[in-house]
């Protein structure tokens, strides 16, 4: 039995780095649609498909225990019907040293399911320089249907 | 005038390497969503968004002419209504010199518009191996809904 529903993408994509920072397994995958059609790519990392490979990866991420801090920020998000996109900075650091911080770029899609809302992908790259955007960025979402 | 309009994601894909291919910037761009909201992320380069930075960058990378090769496979698909969103494996080579290949993974999401299938996010990383993919791959798209 999984006890969440979440009620939006947001609650799931809050939820996701929640987990990552905590280090929790079953709050992680409670996050992810059951579905092998699910992708995950790690930065730097292959590219993992399917419920199994990717709760092993975060078995692993996780075995060493919480250490990661990660901040989220300029989010560009589109959302049509069952499907939300979000486009995330993710700033990581080190617990204890908040300023060595190691960026990167997610793009995380969320489809909405019985049981709420899931992520169904998260691939993440490493991004050179923390403020590396151009062109225009929303925090809100935009409902385009 | 865009004359194009993709009955289906996989139209707008093919379009989309094929002018990748051809450094055909027209052609590039009328796969893409006429909307500020739209995001590229070229292998190991910052965040684009909306159509003029991602027009600009394809123009940067198109100004040298054709000189890749690009062939794309293990692609993992799922639509959901107005939105597909397929992650596939990218090995470029350079015309004349096949066996060179750079592999790259790419996350693109298409919207279903009014004028078709258009691409609202490519999200490519490099890959450190050609077959760098784990758990279950299928060459045809799921249709969740």
């Amino acid at each position: 039995m999984r006890p969440t529903a979440f009620p939006t993408p947001q609650d799931a994509e809050q939820a996701f780095y929640e987990a990552l920072q905590r280090c929790d397994l079953e709050a992680m995958m409670a996050v992810w649609a059951e579905d092998e059609e699910i992708v995950c790519i790690h930065p730097g990392g292959p590219r993992l498909t399917g419920l199994r490979a990717v709760r092993e990866s975060w078995r692993e991420i996780f075995s060493g225990g919480p250490s990661l801090r990660v901040q989220v920020n300029n989010i560009v998000a589109t959302q049509a019907m069952l499907v939300a996109v979000h486009n995330v900075q993710e700033n990581f650091s080190i617990a204890g040293n908040p300023k060595a911080v190691a960026p990167a770029l997610a793009t995380n899609v969320y489809l909405k399911t019985a049981a709420g809302w899931r992520m169904i992908v998260h691939h993440a790259s490493p991004a050179s320089d923390p403020g590396q955007t151009r062109g225009s960025t929303h925090e809100k979402p935009q409902v385009l249907h």
